[in-house]
């Protein structure tokens, strides 16, 4: 251990029980970095294992005093790097503050801590006739602080909004224009607020950059009713799904989602689970209707009757719920049985719905000409693409040639007036790109704002 | 003309054709006031009618070389003096800048002008089968750039959000980090994206404190389908009508409209209209529900249900279009009724909805005690009421009852985990109010954030 670590060591040991700190470097390294393929993460000084607000604050004021970088993460399922150790920093876990405080039913809200599961806060707002939509494929695992740190996304937020939608209030550990270690309270509980700048979304996607968040006041919708509709459409070519997703846009139909598997994923995911999923077509979309009664039976059909305009093989309202459920497993398994294959890279950029079509073709032609094998999932309906570059294992040559692809991805969204992260976050992997989207005046204004709210650079620096 | 009135007329003339400043009192007087009664407005120094993003560059970079302060308006029926001149300054009127430069049907957006005026936006989409939700009471008046600078929420933001919820993008006149003058791009034009701080998010209700808004990437929807129903209940007191908006919350019903009307509402609306409203009811409750077909029919049903319950001398859903249609317009004539009878300053509390009886209650109790005479609007579903003071023309004793009452409504909402503001803004009226309600860090944070984007503090300073 170094001199200065044994001293960090120490100043944190004078505020926090002995059993938060870790130091062990087998419990130190998975701390260290998310689940980003070959995002760097460099060596933590240690981590710490908050259990309360004060530590948090016991845990900020030192580093802040020596200077030292902190590093906060909730289950580290990030995809970009952002929870990943800067060298010599303190990770800071916050996936033990992870207590439902409150679920006030009459006023549509709840009060979570920061590790809370997304899963088991949506179980446990259930309980009450509530729902907390936000839905990322990391719900069950990741927490609700990481997934305000993205303003993650998921299969749901086409009709009913992404993480920012549903945060009223924040507690959060900041420094700054303040002590380093003051906690500060931000937002409020009503639906409606305009009293001040709104410091809330500011805080929300800002990936632990301009403080660590400890308290959060969730938006909830009663619990939907009836049961959903799902409806399914196989297209000979990925351009035809595109097109299928621009006329269901053009069309006002607001399905509650709208996901896209290449034929990359239906053939990984059934080579793993033989579920007899049609692999011959070159991609399968996947849309739930929730509007209840008559209306969404309508609107199920209509959606049917948009697939098969714009070419599809076959496309059908399921009937039977347990073929339903089926079709969205293999949704859901793609990443798992995709990761079965070798390492793989995830793509998250998202582009105008009606480029959808343009930017899967974009996708096939850069991926065949770097020679590297490309899966597509896809939140169709949003126009937020997931191709994933799956390399063999230990191949530097196809590593090389995947991150090749993967900026040449960026390019290709920004150039069709999208974006190089629609739901994942900046983190290390897109911090080029985005600079090469964004205009620089709005990069010099981002950069002020940080820097009025962490003029020492501790809060999770070189990310975002 | 003092000289360096003279010396700022000058400047503004090198990079301004003649007839965009506004010198004659008579122009500058109405140009220096929104519709805040007795927010108290300073003395202009000059008004400037801009045309064009490059004359507001002109004028924001004049006025930061002469530490000129400049104070951003459009329509003007901004109701807490946030658009009040500050003495010496440079009005700056986008009210020319109306275009809607673009309408995208295919990616649900469109691109406007900030001086487009909100009905003007939502009829030009509605061409396209489109619609812009916001619908403050002002919206035949009111342009995009004063409801970004608030947040505008309006009638059916209890389901659809506020003018936030509608914003990707935005250019914008910016200073501090970058040269004052300089034109930024913020957002995005896909519905998702999070590469970056929110910048959009920060800027929309900030009261033009940051820069100038010159162009605005606003998301449309669909436009609704089917005929919405509208449901009326009549209650025997205030009390009761705030019990039915919880029960309705509560059961998880979603209407898109849910407004109130006290008796002294009915009662100007009609001696001045004779409608036949019914005014021996303490309170209306006004709901519309646009969930098309039998859900919308059953969900209509629910509602007047849930009135019921709650004690109402009737609830019924309105069979005749026109019946309900005046209902409506019964709602949208509570303001200039009550303005017929003196001025009125409007009150924008917001609590959460199960409060909403207590809020009420407490509204009536300040009044009587202060000896005000009030009337009551509010978009009761979000648990935003708009208590309105009336004092008769010219009496000076009833203006500062009215003024003691008004603040006192402040902490009453506040002690109920309210706002002091839902979606007027801070202006100048709520200045104390924000500094009671809001934690002092939180406060502190503000400051920085302006300051590290405005250090000269020209964007409308002593606002919000």
């Amino acid at each position: 251990m170094t001199t200065a670590t044994s001293a960090l060591v120490e100043a944190l040991g004078r505020g926090l029980p002995g059993d938060r700190l870790m130091l062990d470097p087998d419990v130190l390294a998975p701390m260290s970095h998310d689940e980003a393929e070959w995002a760097p993460a460099e060596a933590a000084a240690v981590g710490v294992r908050a259990r309360t607000e004060a530590e948090v604050q016991h845990v900020v004021r030192t580093c802040a005093e020596l200077g030292v970088p902190v590093v906060p993460r909730g289950a580290g399922t990030g995809l970009s790097g952002g929870a990943n150790a800067v060298s010599g920093c303190v990770v800071l876990d916050l996936s033990r503050m992870n207590q439902v405080l409150e679920i006030d039913a009459g006023n549509l809200l709840c009060v979570v801590q920061p590790g809370a599961v997304n899963n088991d806060v949506k179980a446990a707002v259930a309980e009450h006739g509530l729902w907390y939509p936000p839905d990322p494929a990391s719900a069950p695992w990741s927490t609700i602080g990481g997934n305000v740190a993205t303003n993650a996304g998921g299969l749901c937020c086409l009709k009913y909004g992404v993480t920012r939608d549903y945060v009223l209030g924040l507690r959060a550990v900041v420094g700054g224009p303040v002590a380093y270690g003051e906690a500060v309270r931000l937002g409020r509980r009503t639906t409606k607020g305009v009293a001040g700048l709104d410091l809330v979304g500011l805080f929300v996607g800002s990936e632990g950059t301009l403080g660590v968040v400890t308290e959060v006041t969730l938006r909830l919708r009663p619990a939907p009713a009836g049961t959903p509709r799902t409806v399914v459409g196989a297209f000979p070519t990925l351009v035809s799904s595109g097109q299928a997703v621009a006329q269901i846009t053009r069309r006002g139909l607001t399905p509650a989602v709208l996901e896209l598997l290449d034929r990359a994923c239906l053939e990984a995911v059934e080579e793993w689970k033989h579920m007899g999923l049609d692999a011959d077509a070159a991609a399968l979309l996947l849309a739930r209707v929730d509007a209840p009664g008559d209306a969404g039976a309508a609107e199920a059909t209509a959606i049917a009757a948009a697939m098969t305009e714009a070419g599809a093989l076959w496309a059908e309202q399921s009937t039977d719920d347990t073929e339903a459920e089926a079709l969205f497993d293999a949704r859901r398994l793609a990443y798992p049985a995709l990761e079965r294959l070798g390492p793989v890279l995830t793509e998250d950029v998202c582009v105008p719905r009606s480029q959808v079509p343009a930017m899967l073709e974009q996708i096939s032609e850069i991926a065949a000409r770097h020679g590297v094998r490309t899966a597509t999932v896809a939140h169709a309906g949003d126009g937020n693409l997931h191709p994933c570059l799956i390399t063999p294992p230990g191949d530097e040559v196809a590593r090389e040639a995947a991150q090749a692809a993967f900026e040449e991805f960026l390019d290709a969204a920004i150039a069709l007036g999208g974006t190089v992260t629609g739901e994942h976050g900046v983190g290390i992997l897109k911090r080029d790109g985005m600079r090469r989207e964004l205009d620089p005046g709005s990069l010099t204004l981002q950069g002020a704002v940080r820097h009025a709210l962490d003029p020492r650079a501790i809060f999770n620096p070189g990310k975002g």
